[in-house]
Parts: structure tokens; sequence; C-alpha cells
């Protein structure tokens, strides 16, 4: 059965943040995301367009489970991708809506960020935080939308594994007055040669500005990836920032 | 005088890597990374089209410089600019071609780049060593090449200070039997917990393959980031796990 012009309106319209939240639903698209999404949150999959070529290759991971397979060919999934280079299939899947999670914050480390707006750097970071285990991710209302195709793209499915929560710092932080909050600053003291807490918040500023001044006085430790002498970049890269950070407060000591 | 077709063809042209290779040249887009070259390495401009605007507010660097500038209007600017959004400018700039530095190598930090593909990655990878101070990052030919649009942007001008140079890395290595080749893999040592040299150089493999067997021989130390038990991700960003390493070898100790 072909795709009926409303469908096709409507997942296109899932392109745009706009519609994203009105249905609350978002875009996956390619074999390798769809099929990590039908492994992790089978659930969470309301409707695959897939061409005869991958239904076929997936009947291992399709049988198990409810959501409805529509078969289209590859002109169809052309119309409905985002993609340049159109990939096999594309699935409608719902946002995962989660909530702060005290406990992991009071005993485990945790990400905020403070306005990240580039999609690669957000799905980067969430691979880094995927990767070193650290389970929550919480940002800020300005950040760039964690179900853009871009971010799921780039996140490499870590999106699935760490859990997104959308939260103003000063909201809750100070519910944790005990909670280090620590922050990446450009003259704080050297991460490699500080004491660092097992727990608490690690604070990622915008890309260009940094953390804005309204959560910097939130901070209760300054702390600095130190350039030697001969450095000269101006700055690292958010992603690269955060990665050196998460590697060092799970490996000191 | 307005552009002539023949100019704007070849600016065209030098958005292809086929033109910039024949005529040695690259583009600069844009404000910021135009007077960044014209304050380091204005021997190297060739030319300089820019807006009335920006042209009046450069004077001071302008007036230093032997490179001609020639004002065009923000249409004309459209017609050459590969940037989405051009910027105010564009200049054709002869490209840098660096010498293997046999003394950095032997006593300081060098990366090796097996097959970075990614041009964000590279990029950000130049930055990263400017950061840090390490002064040469050697590119195996397969490597995005160092002169391309998106990988001049996302450098943000680290590769005006960071020499790069392309060879295999057999080619040279057996010339330095005594230097050290840490190479980023997955199951090598914790690099947290090894001692490290402060020279040396530090593999770095293509983003989905990883180092390349006929490279992997030639490692001396395999070294990896541990990810801890609870961790998910199938691996790190290439740019990421460049920057840990960076890092941990400029801050052990």
């Amino acid at each position: 059965m072909p795709l009926s012009k409303s469908t096709i309106q409507y997942i296109k319209s899932l392109h745009l943040r706009k519609f994203r939240q009105k249905y609350n639903n978002f875009l996956a698209e390619g074999g390798k995301i769809v099929s990590e999404i039908l492994q992790q949150a089978p659930e969470a999959v309301e409707q695959i367009y897939a061409v005869p070529e991958w239904i076929a290759a997936r009947q291992h991971l399709l049988s198990n489970i409810k959501t409805s397979v529509q078969e289209i060919t590859a002109e169809e999934l052309k119309k409905i991708a985002g993609l340049k280079t159109p990939n096999q299939v594309l699935a409608i899947v719902q946002q995962f809506n989660f909530q702060l999670n005290a406990d992991w914050l009071q005993n485990d480390l945790s990400l905020y960020l403070d306005g990240i707006q580039d999609p690669g750097n957000m799905g980067t970071i969430l691979r880094i935080a995927d990767w070193f285990g650290i389970r929550q991710v919480i940002c800020s209302p300005d950040c760039v939308e964690i179900f853009s195709p871009k971010v799921v793209q780039a996140s490499m499915g870590a999106f699935l594994r760490v859990q997104t929560v959308e939260m103003e710092l000063a909201e809750w932080s100070k519910n944790f007055p005990e909670l280090p909050v620590y922050g990446a600053v450009l003259n704080g003291v050297n991460v490699f040669k500080t004491p660092l807490e097992k727990k608490g918040i690690i604070v990622i500023g915008n890309e260009s500005k940094g953390i804005s001044p309204e959560n910097e006085v939130l901070l209760t430790q300054r702390i600095s990836i130190p350039a030697p002498p001969g450095g000269g970049a101006e700055s690292l890269n958010a992603a690269v920032a955060t990665g050196i950070l998460a590697a060092v407060f799970r490996n000191q000591g």
C-alpha cells in the first residue's frame, strides 16, 4: 500500500521541532540506529517504514515486537527522509521523558549542560556520558533539542542509555546543598591536581559564552584543563572538554 | 570593478580538492578566520575579496600587508562563497607545506592520524593539538584533507599554529627506533595507570575501523581509556579520545 499524502505530511512535520514537541515523537533514520532502538526500547517505536530488503534481513528483530512495519519503496523513503542519502528504514519513536533522579544525583556524577547549541557536540557529549557510565545528563532549557535528527545521529544510540532531563540548575541545586557543583571554566584550579569527589555535578558551558553568570554563582568548585605554556588555542571544543573532565573524574586516585 | 567570469570560475574551483591541489591554494571564509590568517601568516594570503564594510573596519590589519584586496558586493560574495551564510570576506591562501620535524618528533609529543575521515574531527583534533602545545600532527595519506573548508572552519585557526605533514607511518618510524609509538586501542593498558614518556607518537585510528593492521604492528605500547563497568557506548568519538590522551600525557606526574 503506498504511503498516503497525510502520512507523508505527518512524517515530514516531525523533521521540525515544533511538531516533534506537539506529537511527543521523533524520527530515527538508518538501519543501525533503528535496530538499536528496537533492541533497547522496542516499546517506544510507534511505526517503522522500511524497504523490503531491510524487513527481510531483520525478521529476527521484528518477529518479537508489536510495532507495525510498513513496506515502502526507496522512492517513498526519499520523500519522507531527512538524510541526504536515505538508508533503508525510518522509524517514528516516542520521546523519552525522564524525571530528575535524585539518587543518582546524590551518589554519582551527573552532567549539567548550560546552553550547548551544536547538535554534534550534544550527541558526542551523550556518547561520552554513556562511555563513562554517567547515567544522567541535565540540560538547560536553551540547549539544542535532544531529539533533533542530528543529535540522534551523533549520539550513536547513547540517548537510549543516558537519561536526559531539561531543567534550570537553580531550580534543583538548592535542594541538594551538600552536592559539589564543579564548573569547567578557564581560570579554575587544575583538574589534574585537585582531589575530586566521586559524586557531584559537572557544569559545561555554552560553546562560545561558557557558563552563564546565573549558573556560575552556583558553582562550588571552578576547575580547568590546563594548557601548557606553549599552548595556543583559545579554547577546547565543549565536547572534548567534557570528555577530558569525565575521564579524570572517573580515573582519579 | 566587478569580478570577472574567469575569477569567479577560479574561486569556485577551489571549493574542490582537485583544484586546491592543482593550484596549491585554499579558501578561508569569514572575518574571524581571515583576520587570524592575516595576523599569523600574512605572506600566505594571495588575494582578499571583501565587502566595503569589512575593508573599512580592518584598515589597521590591511595597511601593513602587501596582499591585494578587492572590494566586492554582497551579491558577488554569495556567488563565490561556500558558506550558506557568506560572511563579508573570502581569501585565497597558499597551502602550508611542512616537512617532518625530526627534532620535535624525538623530543616532544606528536600525533599520528591514521585515516581520520570526518572534517569536524580533524579540525577538532588540530584544536586539541594547539591547546596542548603539540606542534606536529602527521596524517596518513587517506585522512581528510587539512585545507578542505570544513576542516579550516572547525580548526578555528589551529591549522596556522600546528604543523601538519602527510606521510605513511611506516615510512619514517623505522628511522627512529627509540621512539615510543603509543596507539589508542580498545584492549590496551589503562592510560591513567601507566607511566608515559614525555615524548613519542600517539597514533589515533579511523573513526569506525580504528588503527589499520599495517600500523598496529608498529605500535610499541597499546593504550586505552578505560570505561567503568557501567559504561555502555561502543566507542568514544576519535577527537574526544585524542583530547583525553593528550590531556593525560601532558598532565601525568
